[in-house]
């Protein structure tokens, strides 16, 4: 094994990716190559031991075959979601794998041998798209991740901010409809509860008088709640209420932005996660929204995440990289 | 003359701070200590032409002063207002100075033969709190300074975010009121239109009919319109309409910095400007106000600034420390 810090032709960094479902992984090299990808359940239902006991097999089992395949892992990186302390390595809170002030990164560490680095999984997707995806080549970088929650990542000359607490970058938190709907955070009015996916589909369902589960029907094909891409093709297609929910999401998101734009300043925001999806639906009418709000600010580029969902474990990878 | 890089005994670095009506000047030590002070009129109605070559001949009259005194003088440090290009050293936009593209740290170092820096008043004065004041000892500090406007400084671990284009901190054009006061950036609902000092005085003489200017009396003792901290005043003496503004503009400044902390995530926010002046007035409701925001964030300390107006010159300084 070749010590782990000299770059050697056969180095490569192991990668995890730990998300509520799955795990994405990968073995990647320092020119940002990916060698190999694994994907694997997360299963968090069994529970936070449980889980960390998996994460670490499964960093076990891919230094393994990096070895098998006659190649040298020389670092780990591991994202996870939630509130991530950074400095010490420790996973804080995560609601949706049920972390509590797990020392991952030592116990990664001490399993594997290998350097060790502990990301929050917005921070180092952020990091990844704007070394290596749609904002590669600007300095400052704003990525905004939308799908079930709303954050954002601040990458600036390719590190991410992670603020005093590992919680900085909570876009979705941002007030912008005072006396709006309640947030799951427990305030009324944040960006969340009316842009996220999930708050597009139940402000839709609320709207169109089929619950918020979809249980009394959406008035649909398919009888199944409609999703936010459903929404934004109703929408599209005309229909009044899937238009009227679709734009108050997309002129609360223009405020968000706008708010993220005048107190970071970058070049480039990036739009990721599920919302996404809906291409020129979404990043028309939005960048339109977001440039009608610049005043005084210097316009942003408003691009779409390039890396999909592989943006995390490549993140993951940057920062074992870089802690070779 | 002592090379600039060695620091010797007799070491200081030359420091401006130009505002729209005066220049706050200093000579500074390594360690922080002022050995000389002065203040000169900016007159800015001569305009930039003119006051940029009173700032090159007050800096260079201070280098003098402080060479005449035994001392070496071994950098110079400019902090000035608006839009400021701190990596090319050019005061890009000042409404209250006049300034437009200005190579200001350029021409200075041609004049002073002095290593030069520029900076934004209020990242410098942020720099200054965080590193000497009310932030010290903090890694992660935001600096908001209200008075006529509303500005902020992130300042992690002793160096100013600058954003992408100089234009980083704008807090006070955060939207808090969707539909409310106009801002003079255009908008409607800044932060800045209804809690600056400014626009707690305007609001104040429209809720009192004394109408912008104040010239239809505003049922103060004196006659002049009413101050915002005359308003925090009649607030605390039971005044029903004073009682409403400064409410609505403590109640706008806690959405803003619960704003500014979910997306900086800091340990401390220092809140300077004339504002602060109004002590226990502002800071125990805003204090209460913003802490019932905090839902997932971590509750940053609230803090009055401690340096006052010399905050600017002392952080030009500190650019200048830095650059030696």
């Amino acid at each position: 094994m070749s010590p782990a810090d000299a770059a050697g032709p056969a180095d490569v960094v192991v990668a995890l990716d730990v998300g509520g479902t799955g795990m994405k992984c990968a073995l990647v090299r320092p020119d940002g190559t990916t060698v190999h990808t694994e994907r694997h359940p997360t299963d968090a239902g069994r529970g936070p031991d449980a889980v960390v006991e998996t994460i670490l097999d499964v960093a076990e089992g891919l230094a393994g075959k990096a070895r098998a395949d006659g190649r040298d892992p020389v670092a780990l990186g591991i994202a996870v979601p939630g509130v991530v302390d950074e400095a010490t390595g420790v996973a804080v809170w995560s609601a949706n794998v049920g972390f509590r002030d797990v020392p991952l990164r030592d116990l990664a560490a001490q399993r594997l041998g290998l350097p060790t680095v502990l990301g929050h999984d917005v921070r180092v997707g952020g990091l990844a798209e704007a070394r290596l995806g749609a904002g590669r080549g600007t300095g400052h970088v704003l990525f905004v991740a939308i799908g079930t929650g709303i954050a954002a990542a601040h990458v600036v000359d390719g590190a991410a901010a992670g603020g005093a607490h590992g919680a900085a970058g909570e876009i979705g938190h941002v007030l912008v409809r005072p006396g709006g709907p309640r947030c799951g955070c427990g305030r009324d009015g944040c960006l969340e509860a009316v842009a996220s996916a999930s708050a597009i589909a139940r402000r839709y369902a609320e709207a169109t008088g089929a619950g918020p589960t979809g249980t009394a029907g959406d008035g649909g094909p398919t009888g199944t709640p409609a999703s936010a891409a459903d929404v934004a093709d109703r929408a599209a297609a005309g229909e009044p209420a899937a238009a009227r929910v679709w734009a108050e999401a997309v002129e609360a998101l223009a405020d968000g932005l706008a708010t993220g734009q005048a107190l970071y300043d970058v070049e480039t925001v990036v739009v990721g996660g599920g919302l996404a999806q809906a291409g020129p639906r979404l990043f028309d009418p939005l960048r339109a929204a977001l440039h009608e709000r610049m005043t005084f600010h210097r316009r942003p580029r408003l691009v779409a995440a390039a890396l999909g969902d592989e943006a995390g474990c490549l993140g993951a990878a940057l920062l074992a990289l870089d802690a070779r």
